[in-house]
This record gives structure tokens, sequence and C-alpha cells, in this order.
């Protein structure tokens, strides 16, 4: 694969100062790993000092890149460095190269009704699921009774999708995922826990993402949903009835208790914990290790700690805790004062 | 499905005052989402609002509910609606219409003795292993050598259980998740990490539920125990030689380890840690994310926190801390004051 | 089986001071569980008393141990018991019994080059993919287009090994850990997330062990590394372009962010959590739930607390924590006593 610099600037609408529209790249690099057959970018201006001193042989840099010193590349101007970079690795640099066809050994059930253009070995498609054009179900898979999947879809291998789930066009789902099992709900009786049956369901959107080993329990009435464009790390945990709005961010590790309603636009770190039956605001972001416990009625707040509050808030405290120990000295120091004030006037 | 107002009544003994005894409902639904051919109930008295807006057909509320604003369903009076509603949810609506059969493309080793009502494709059950008379294996699952599964269990698809794991009746075991795994036991020599084989096994009581993605391992040596009744949620992470007693509730993402024994009839939310080789008292309760780091000697304790605290300790803590700007501002009053006061002595 | 006294000081070079050299034990157990047929160890100082209780036939002590009490065992005298313990352990008692061939059912890529020595049922290995000799690969386990896998690996069952990874020898991996899966990268472009092509891939070194249901994921470019001799223990989340240093313990549930780089023969607790682009030092260790947000630029540091501090200064501000009640009360005091001393001037 061999893309020339010219190529790159009509695939990407860069602007370019020089002359070098024969230049050649055949790979995609790091600012520090690459070299002179190499295509980089600056996005993050802390990385600045990278493009002095790399050796690959094209550049993307922001549009109002100022250089402040000589480089050794060539640099392409573009408003989203970032993005360009993307449409470049996706383009030719794609490594996802998949299987098609029916392989022997996958299993599909004859009420199914699969167009599919992969389905592997070892894969398992019950009854009455319906499976999209252009979609793949990898190897070890396993699809239950009047699931549907919609098109374009990629199924990774070992992934467990229970009776019943809905999951729209061109969503991925990584290796090892559960969606639909039987959300977390008995009822205490005698001491004892009753199995609250769940007989709700589960309902991914269209362009959702989800990481490898998740578990998305099906509601225990009516649906648990992760809406249009959001896009789920590994090992994340989502209840029952759970509602994730649009174009939603979460991080890996991080769980999300019954019936919560997430508004779209949010941005969740890893390993945070969301309580059960909350409503949290649209455009709320929570750092790493966050707990919320409350509802988030005001959008577009940042949140930190547990219980979580506003990164200002939280600061200020992290920053009082540190400071008990000075405080308890001066404390001392004001007794001693107040003491010797009340002894000299005894005097 | 059409179910009437009086064969309600017979399958749960709630009391009614009216005459629809013919009235129908064909589903179940919240209250909010419910219609005329809905049944729906009320436990949370904080949604007792829903009760006066809802739609739904038949309501079944608690024994000693006071109408304060009329109704457009009829009402059935019952000690604990929850429960009421959830046996005639088992009995009509359970929507796990499970396989049956042994299907094509299982492996069962020519030692081991299965009596399993189901084996679905794909699934390995490995030599003298032991499965009992209603059980269900599920595609993709895998049965190592010498483990034993008792009468009616349920294992979904793509579960890994070790050689040697006991699991009694009545169990179910959702997708993804491995019982019986190492130990996680190195011994440091030389700055190298020496494996320490792990020659447990594990035991899982009768009753117990497993949720999807979990992970629990093999003792060192002697059992990992969990015990009768107990229920897990998704992604929880069960250490070597842990015992869990009856009748526990542990919520997802979990985790405790090694060596740790909990009493019966304890509660844990959401992303508790619980710290190696301690013991803790029966009927604890600990808030998600908590951190248990020692022995909890006295039951019926109610913990939140990292290191957790009792949970009135904790509000203190949280409520000091936000107080600290508050102190801080005073202390300055305080010396400001005493300073007045030296210089007017002096004076 | 049943092994002498004797065996067992030829085989872990023990000191011995007694002459029933033909005593046998048939089994390895707890100090506690133990009886006359049972070899013990005492590693932990805090078990002594169980040595004086213990009815092992024979227990290893640690060279320098006096006794204070007589006892019922035969003590052997090693600097390093639970090392010696080990070995017996590995020797006689391994219960993994694997097994061996290629069995019916098992895919095998024609272009792959296969010398594992055990490939199990539903197991799947695409194109090109390498798999050197003693290795064993489990059913339901998946490894993808040119991966490759060294010498006397174990593969656990479904595991899925994406394309491309590269794994060392003598590396275990357990079951339903993912290997290569897509690192989280989206780029934000007008309100939605553009997917960030991630070609880079995974090395595992030799010698690593890696826990039930993990998530390790492909690097953007580049790769993401584990160095020899690491072990981590199950649910552990490594993001994209990580890479962790040698012979370092990670226990169960914890996170790693993107392209953080972690010094060898580090220590991290259960559930703790690392920020994205960090660099910690070698010998770092870090308590259960810690979050490191911040280099560690010192080696051998001991953190815990969030964000992760120097253990002693997190237990000066628990401390303090609890003293803010204190505070408030001394506070009060004080000002009742300068408004006293105010009056009195004013008298």
């Amino acid at each position: 694969m061999s893309i020339t610099l010219q190529q790159i600037l009509m695939d990407t609408g860069s602007s370019y100062l020089g002359s070098q529209l024969d230049l050649t790249i055949t790979k995609a690099s790091t600012l520090n790993d690459g070299d002179s057959s190499s295509l980089g970018f600056l996005s993050n201006p802390k990385y600045e000092s990278q493009v002095y001193s790399s050796h690959c042989g094209i550049i993307l840099v922001p549009q109002d890149f100022k250089l402040k010193e000589p480089v050794q590349s060539e640099l392409l101007y573009h408003p989203n460095p970032y993005f360009a970079f993307c449409l470049i690795l996706t383009k030719y640099f794609n490594p996802n190269i998949h299987n098609s066809g029916y392989e022997d050994g996958c299993f599909i059930h004859n009420s199914a009704q699969c167009e599919a253009d992969y389905v592997g070995r070892n894969s398992y498609i019950d009854g009455n699921a319906k499976i999209g054009k252009g979609s793949k179900i990898y190897p070890g898979s396993y699809i239950g009774k009047g699931a549907q999947i919609g098109e374009n879809c990629i199924i990774y291998p070992n992934v467990t999708i229970y009776s019943g789930t809905y999951i729209g066009n061109n969503v991925i789902i990584h290796a090892g995922t559960v969606i639909g099992s039987d959300g977390f709900g008995f009822a205490p009786v005698n001491g004892k826990y009753l199995k609250i049956p769940q007989i709700g369901n589960v309902i991914i959107e269209d362009e959702v993402e989800i990481g490898s080993n998740c578990s998305i329990d099906r509601a225990t009435l009516g649906n648990t949903i992760i809406k249009t464009g959001t896009k789920l790390d590994n090992l994340v945990q989502i209840a029952h009835n759970v509602e994730i709005g649009e174009h939603t961010v979460i991080a890996s590790q991080t769980g999300i208790a019954g019936s919560t309603k997430i508004g779209g636009y949010s941005q969740f770190g890893g390993q945070v914990g969301i309580g059960g039956h909350l409503v949290i605001a649209p455009h709320t972001s929570a750092g790493g290790q966050a707990g919320i416990t409350g509802n988030v009625t005001e959008s577009h707040q940042k949140l930190t700690g547990t219980p979580a509050t506003d990164v200002r808030e939280f600061l200020k405290g992290v920053a009082g805790s540190r400071k008990i120990s000075d405080i308890l000295k001066e404390m001392q120091q004001l007794k001693k004062e107040i003491t010797e004030l009340k002894q000299s006037k005894q005097k």
C-alpha cells in the first residue's frame, strides 16, 4: 500500500504549501515512532515538540499551527487533524479483514430469517431470529429466539444475545459481551429471595458500539435502552430498565444500576458507579471512579468523587482535608494564646 | 394469554371489594405504561400517585392502601403486592421458553453421566462429569472433567465450568460466567513469581443464581463456597477460598478477595470491594463502592465509604469535609479577635 | 499417591531433625484441616498457633522457627516453606490433567501453522495463525487471523484472541478472556463519534498469566504490551497502548486507561483505577480501590486512596476527617472564651 501526498490532500481536504505532491507513505505511525514512509498527526498541543523531532514523512497538523523550529516532515494543514488521520486509516489501513459466507458447523434454525454476510462456525441462531444484510456473526456467538439484528452489524466471537433482544443497524459488539441476561430482581419473602421474572427486553439503537465482556440486562417489564451512537467500553454493567441517551460515551468498568435514565451526550470515565432509579441530565460528565448517588438535574455538570459533586467543590474538599493537620496546629496555638490572655488578666 | 380477575384472586390470595370478576388482562405492565388489558402493581409508596393516573385494568396494592383519589383500575389488596405480581408473571408470562433434547454437535464424554433435559450444540461435557435431571446446558458451555451439576439447573450459553466444580440443584448461571478458574496465587522467588497450584474446588449450593460474566475461582486447598439461596449479579469477582453465607445478595462489579468469609443474609451494593482474609458478620450491608478493609464483628451493620464505616459516621465525615472552608474562615476571625484583644491589653 | 518424608526432603532440600523418614503423606492440607496423612505448611507467622493444634502428619516451617509448645507433627525446616510446599503440590498434586490431541469439530485453517498438543472441539484457528509446540487450545476458543501463540501455552475455554495478537511462551490465559478487541477511541465530529480504526496489536510476553474474563485492547497504532512474568487476576481491563512492565501483579477488577506505562515489579490491589497517559515508576504498589490520577515519578511508593497518595498521608487524612467534629466543638469553646474575655474587658 503506497499513498501519495496528493492522494491524502484529496481524501482529507487538507491544505499544503509545498511541492512534493508525489511523496509517498506506506504506513501510519505516532510522531515518535515514524520514519520517512510514515503518516503522523498532531492533535494535542502538548505534543508539539514531537513535530520537530519526528521522522515522519508527512504530518497532519492543525490549521492554525505556527512553526517554531525547522521540521523534517511535509506538513498538511487541517481543521481537525485527528479526524483527517482517521479518514486515511479507515480507507487504507483497516486491519479488520472480515470473513464472508456461511461456514460449516454454524447453526441457523429453520424459522430464523438470516440475511447475514458471514455466519461463523459454532455460532447458533435460534428460532425466529432475524439478521439483516451485511451483518457478520463470528464463531461461538449465540443469538436467542426471536432476537433481531439489523444491517451491517458485527458480532465478534463468543457473544451471547438472549431471546427477544433488538439490535439496530451498524452496531458493533465485541467478544464475550452478554446482552439480555436476566435483570437482578428478587423479592425477599421469609428470609429467602424469590426470583422476579424478567420479562422485558433490551433495545440497542443504530451506530452503538459495545466493548468486550460487557453485561447488559433485560428489563423486568418494558425495555433496557441504549440510544443511537452511544459507545460503551469493556466490562461495563448496564442493569435492567436503564436508559442511556444518544451519543454518550462510557469508559471501562462503569456500572449503572437499575431504572436509571442517562441524558444524551454524556461522558463517564472508568469505574464510575451510578445508583438506581436516578435521572441524569444530558451533557453530564463524570470522572473516573465517581459515585453518583442522586439525580443530576442541571445539564453540562462535571462531576467527581463519591458521593459525586461538582469538580470544583471536590477539589476544595481534597485541599481542605489536607489542611486538617494545619488547622489542628493553629487551634493549639489559639488555645495557648487565649490561656495566656486569661492568665494575664488574672494577674 | 387471557387471565380473569377471578383467576388472579385465586392464584395470589388477594382480596377484592368489587364485582368485575370476569375482567381480563393479557399482559403485565408498569403503572405508567399499562392500558386496560394490563396488570400492574404498587409496592414502593413513593409511586402512589401513579395509581391515580394509571390506565392499568387491574392493580395489586398493599393490604393497608387507602384511596385518596378516584382510580380507573380495579384494585386487588395483598400484604406483599410485588410478590403477588411475581406469582402471576412466573405462572403466565415467563419468556424463557427453554429448549429440550440433545442437539447435534453437542459433546458428552462417554464416561460422563448426563441426565440433562437439554444439551445444546457446541457444548462440551468432559469425562466423569455428572449432570442431573431437568438441567439445561446451553450452546457453547463447557463442563470440565468430574464437574457435578445437580437437578433443574440452567447453564446459559458460553459458560465455562472448570474440572471438579460442584453445583447443587436449581442453580441458574448466566452467560459468559467462569467457575473454577485458578485462584490468584503466586509465591515471590528471586523477583519472579512462582505459580502456586490451585488444587481446591468450588462448591455452589442449591438455589444460587449467578449473573453474566462473573469469575469465581477455585480454592488453593479446600473449597470456595457459595451457600444456599445466594444471588450474584453480573461481573462479580469471587477469589479463592472465599465463603459466602446463605441468602446473601451481591450487586454487580463487587469483588471479594481471597479467604474472606461473609456471613449469611448480607447485602452488598455494586462495585463494593472486600479485602482478603476477613470475617464479615451475618446481616451486614454495604453501600455501592464501599471498601471493607477490616473484620465486621457485629451483625446488622450498614457500612459505606472506603475504609467502610457505619453509614452515620460516614455522613458525619462527608458533612465535616464540606465544613472545612467554613472552619478556615472562622479560624481567621478568631485569630483576628485574639490579636485585637492582645493589642487592646497592650494599650 | 503416597509420598515419604524422605522424598519430600529430597524434592525440597528441607532439613529434618527426626528419624521418621518412612512416614507417608497422601494429600496437601491447611494446618487446620489436615490429618495424619496430610502435608501442611507455615509461612505467615500470625498463624503460628495453628502449628501446635494441627493434626498434619508433616509440616513445612521456616528455617528459623522456634518451637514454643509440643507438636503432633514432624517438622521440616526450609528458608521458604510456601515455595517448598508449592514444589510438592506441583510435582504430585496438580489437578490439571490436560487433554491432548486434535478433537473432531475443531477448525484449523489450512494456512495456519499449528503444532499445538491439544486443540479442543469447537475451537477455531483462523488463517495464518501460528501455534507452538506443547500449547493447548481448549473448546470454544477463537484464534484470529495471523495471531501467534508460542510454546507450552494454555488457552482455556471460550477465550477470544483477535487477529494479529502476539503471545509468547508458557503463557496461561483463563476462560472468557478477550485479547485484541478494539481500543476505545472515537473522535467527536459534529456531536457524534467517529470510530478511530485501531490498527495496532497486543504483545503478551513469556510467562504471563491472565485470569478469566479480562479485556485487553489492541493499540490504536503500535502495541499494547504486557511484559515477561506479569500476572493479571480476573476481570482486569487493559486499554489500548498500555505497557505493563515485567513481573508485575495486578489484582481483580483493576483498570488501566489508555497509553499508560507501568514500571516493572509493581503491585496493584483489586479495583484500582489508573488514569490514561501516565507514567508509573517501577516497584510502585497501590492498595485496593486506589485511583491513580497523576504520574508516579519515584519508585517503591505505596499508594492508596483517590486521588492516590502515599499511604501515610492518606491515613493522616482519614484520621483528620474523623477529627472534624472535635474541631467544631473546640472552635465553639474558643469562641465562647473569646467572647467572655471581651465582655470582661468591657466591664
